[in-house]
C-alpha cells in the first residue's frame, strides 16, 4: 500500500466548515448550489507566473471523502452539533461538479485554476483540503521550475526531506519538484510510490566511519563500482578528496574498465573548487567524471555560480527548494463566485478595500490564447463559463483595470484551462501519470515569452476579462454601491 | 484509527541511507556501534532559544520502524542491493539506545537534543526520519512561543492549516503550535487526534450566502447562541458588521439572557477598527464581546498592534505561524560523535573550514545549571557521558572559545537534559500528555533571563564545555592538524 492510500484526511478541515455545514443544515440550505473558485494573488518570489500542481492528490482526497464513526463519535461529544447533521454526515458522499486546470500548467494571478459547482455544505466543507494540497504542490513546483531554468539544462535533484515541512512536506515536495522540472529526489518513498528517480550515495558519516578518506572510498568502490559518486569535501576537497577519488579510480575502477560517475561538492566556495576539481579530473583522465554541488543552492546562487564560470554538472537543492525558503507560502484562496437556487444563477462578489481583493464574480472559464505562428501564449481571457471564443474570427483583448488598452488578435488558437475532474461526485479525469505531467508543463512553459520567464521584473502576463464578464463586475459593484 | 496510526514511514528515508547501509554489510561492518548527535547550529529569527519538539512521533516511527514486502520488492527492482542485504532489512529489528531532550524544553545551539548509539546500519538510516520530524515541530514550536509572547497573555489560535506545506504541515505543526503556547487550532483533525482544542465559527462566504449580513449573523445566532463569534468584515467593519453584529446580539441573544462571545476583524487597520469596534460594543452594552483578529498576523506585527493599544483580545494566526514564514527552517544535522569497536570508544570529529561546523567529539550529556535562589537557568554545560557534577562543590564555567571567561558558580542545581528514550531498541520513554508538555515548556521557557526571551539582540545563553570534553575536542584537533 501505499503512502497516500493510508491517508484519510477528511477530517483535516478547519473547524469551521463543520460548525457552516451544521448552520447551513439547521437553516435549511442544504440544497442551495454554490459555485467556489481557488485563485491566487500574488506569484512567488515576483515571478511571471506559477505552476499547478496537486491535482492528482485532490482526486484522491475526494474520492475517499467521508466521515467514519470515530469521526461522527468526535463530532458528537463536542455537543455543538445537530443529530440530524451528524447522521447527515454519516451518509456523507461527495456529489459536486469540480474542474481543475490540469496539473503542470503555468498559472496566473486572478484566474479560477478550480471551480467547484454543488451543494453548498459540500463545496464548503472541502475548502481546506483542496486549498492546503494546491498550496503546497503549486509553490514547491514554482519554486522548482526556477531552480531548473537556472541551472541552464544541468539536472537538477531535490534533496531537501530532511528539512521539510513534515512528512508529506517531503513527499510530496518531492513530487511537485519533479513537475516542475528536477530530474529526480533523495526521497526513497517518492520513488517508491511515484516512480521518482531516488538518488543518493554516501554522507561524510561514511567517510568518517573508516580510517581515512581513501579506504572509505575504496570500501565504496568495491561495493558500487557503478555507481561511484565521492563526496570529497570531509576534510580537503583539493588536498585530499580529490586525489583520493581519483586514486580510487585508477586502482579500483580503471582496471575493470568502469568510468567514473562523479564527485560532489557540499561545502566551500564551490565555483573555485571545482573549477580546480576539474582540472585536476581532467589531467587524471577522467574528464567524463560529473562534478555535482549541493550546499545551500537555490536559483539565485546557481545562476550566479554559472556566472562566474563554475564547472557543475548537476545540483542537488534541499531546503531551499523543499521550504520554498524565499516565500514559503503560495496564497490561493476559495471564494464564493455565485449561488444558484432552483435553476436560477446569482453572481456573487467580494468587495474589499483593498482593491486586488476583489473577486471575479460568476461561473467561469479561463481561455489561453497562443499566436498560431509561433505557438506562443499571447494572454487569458476569463470568460463566463457558457461564452464561446470563435477563433475564425478576430478578438479583442482589453486590460479590465485600464480599458483603453486594447489589443487585436488574430489567427490564434483559444484552449480552454479549466477542464471537468468530476461531474456530479464522479471523477471523469484521466489522472496521467507523472512523467507525462512533467513533460507537459516543460512544453506548456516552452510557450511562455522570454519575457515572462525573467527572474527580474518579468514581464506582466495579460489575464483578461471577456466583455461579458467585465461587464457583469461593473453592474455587480454599480449595485453594491447603490446599497 | 488517529491519522498517525495510518502512516508507514520507514521508506521515508534519503536513499543515500540505503546505499551506505548495504555498503557496511557488504564491508563487514554491520557490528560497528556509532553514536550520532542532533544538534542545530543557529536560531531560527535571531532568537534567544528554540524549542524541542516532535519527541513523540520520533518515538513513534521508530516504533513501527520495519521493512515490507513491498519495500523490499521495490528495493530489490534497484538491482543494486545485495539479496543478503535485502534479507537483513526484511528481519529489520530497531536495536539501539537513543537519549532525547524532553518535548518543550528550551534548546541552544551547538548541544546534542538526541543521542542514538548502536549498530552502524540502524543508527545511520533512522538520519532523514529523525532529522525531518525534529526540524520541523521545533521550527513550529519556537515560532509559536515567539507569537505568544508577543501576544502578553492574549490567547493565540494556530488558524494555518490551508496555507501549511503538506497534511501533516499542517496537523503536526498544530500539536508543535500548542506545545509552543497557542491555546488551540482550527484543524479539526488535530483536536480529534490530539485533543488540541479546535475554534472556529464562519467564513465571509458564510455571510455572502445570504441575502444580507444581518440575515447571515441572525441564522448563525439561531443556530449557535452559546458561540456567536461573527465575522464582521465581509462588506464594512464599522457602518456595517459591527451594528449587524449588535442588533442580532440584542435581538437573538439578550431576550435570553445569553452574552455574546465576539467578533472577529480579518482585514483592514487592525489598530484602528479594533478601538472603534470597541467602543461600539462598550456602548451597547457589550463590554464582555471579546474582539478577535486575524489578518497575517506574527509576533512583530501582534507587538506592534499592542504598542498601537489595539483593542485586541485575541488572536488567529495562519500561514506566518504554519510555515514559521520568516525562517521557514530549522537546520538540525545529524552527525557522527564517535565509534565503537570491540567495547573500545573512538570519539570523532568533523573538521571544517568553517569554525561553527566543527562538532564535539564523543558520547556527551547536557547540563542545565539552575539557580537555587531564582529558579533561573544559567548556562548548559556539554560534558562526556560518564562525568558527574557535583553540585555541593561550586562549579567553573568557561566559555569554550574565549577560555579566559570564566565564572564560578555556586548554589545550584545541575539537571541531566538528555533522557534515555530507547534502551537497546525498546522505548523507555513515557510519553507526557500534550497539555503536560505544554505546561512544562511554559514552566521551563520561565527559567530564562528576560534578556534571553528578547526579539531584538538577545543575550546568548552559555552553553560551555566541561573541562574533559574541551580537551579531547583539542587533542582531536591537534591530531588533525599533525596528519
Amino acid at each position: 500500500m501505499s503512502f497516500e492510500e493510508t491517508l484519510n484526511l477528511t477530517m483535516l478541515a478547519d473547524f469551521y466548515e463543520l460548525t457552516m455545514a451544521n448552520g447551513y443544515l439547521e437553516g435549511g440550505l442544504e440544497n442551495r448550489i454554490a459555485y467556489f473558485d481557488i485563485f491566487f494573488r500574488k506569484i512567488p518570489d515576483k515571478g511571471g507566473f506559477a505552476i499547478m500542481a496537486g491535482v492528482e492528490q485532490v482526486i484522491r482526497y475526494l474520492d475517499k471523502l467521508q466521515f467514519n464513526e470515530e469521526d461522527i463519535a468526535y463530532l458528537r461529544s463536542k455537543e455543538l452539533f445537530s443529530e440530524k447533521f451528524l447522521q447527515y454526515l454519516s451518509k456523507f458522499k461527495f456529489s459536486c461538479d469540480v474542474w481543475m486546470v490540469p496539473e503542470g500548467t503555468p498559472i496566473f494571478p486572478h484566474e479560477p485554476i478550480l471551480t467547484v459547482r454543488g451543494p453548498v455544505i459540500e463545496a464548503q466543507f472541502i475548502e481546506t483540503m483542496l486549498l492546503l494540497t494546491i498550496n503546497h504542490q503549486s509553490l514547491i513546483a514554482t519554486k522548482a521550475n526556477r531552480i531548473v531554468r537556472a541551472a541552464e539544462g544541468r539536472p537538477v535533484m531535490e534533496f531537501g526531506s530532511r528539512r521539510a515541512q513534515g512528512y508529506d512536506g517531503a513527499i510530496f515536495g518531492a513530487r511537485a519538484s519533479y513537475i516542475g522540472g528536477c530530474v529526480g529526489t533523495a526521497c526513497t518513498l517518492a520513488e517508491r510510490d511515484f516512480n521518482i528517480p531516488a538518488f543518493g550515495t554516501m554522507a561524510h558519516s561514511w567517510v568518517q566511519m573508516f580510517p581515512s578518506e581513501l579506504e572509505a572510498f575504496r570500501a565504496y568502490a568495491q561495493t558500487y563500482p557503478y555507481d561511484c559518486v565521492f563526496l570529497v569535501d570531509t576534510y580537503n576537497v583539493l588536498k585530499s578528496g580529490v586525489p583520493n577519488a581519483i586514486k580510487i579510480f585508477d586502482e579500483e575502477l580503471a582496471p575493470r574498465g568502469i568510468r567514473p560517475k562523479g564527485i560532489r561538492l557540499d561545502s566551500g566556495d564551490i565555483t573555485y573548487l571545482s573549477k580546480q576539481a576539474r582540472k585536476l579530473l581532467d589531467r587524471a583522465g577522467y574528464p567524463d567524471c560529473k562534478i555535482v554541488a549541493s550546499n545551500s543552492l537555490d536559483e539565485y546562487i546557481i545562476r550566479e555560480l554559472l556566472v562566474q564560470g563554475a564547472k557543475v554538472d548537476s545540483f542537488g537543492v534541499g531546503e531551499r527548494l523543499i521550504t520554498s525558503k524565499s516565500e514559503p507560502v503560495f496564497g490561493a484562496v476559495y471564494k464564493l463566485a455565485a449561488i444558484e437556487e432552483d435553476g436560477v444563477m446569482t453572481p456573487k462578489i467580494k468587495i474589499s478595500e483593498n482593491v486586488e481583493k476583489l473577486t471575479n464574480p460568476g461561473f467561469k472559464q479561463v481561455w489561453r490564447f497562443f499566436d498560431r505562428e509561433t505557438g506562443k501564449a499571447i494572454a487569458d481571457v476569463i470568460t463566463l463559463a457558457n461564452e464561446e471564443i470563435d477563433e475564425s474570427r478576430p478578438y479583442e483583448l482589453f486590460d479590465p483595470s485600464h480599458t483603453w488598452k486594447r489589443k487585436r488578435v488574430t489567427n490564434f488558437h483559444a484552449r480552454k484551462l479549466l477542464v471537468p475532474a468530476y461531474v456530479k461526485g464522479k471523477c471523469v479525469y484521466d489522472i496521467p501519470d507523472l512523467k507525462t505531467v512533467r513533460a507537459y508543463c516543460q512544453e506548456q512553459v516552452d510557450t511562455l515569452w522570454d519575457e515572462v520567464l525573467r527572474f527580474e521584473n518579468p514581464h506582466t502576463y495579460y489575464v483578461d476579462l471577456s466583455k461579458a464578464l467585465w461587464q457583469l463586475k461593473e453592474d455587480l459593484l454599480a449595485e453594491y454601491l447603490i446599497k
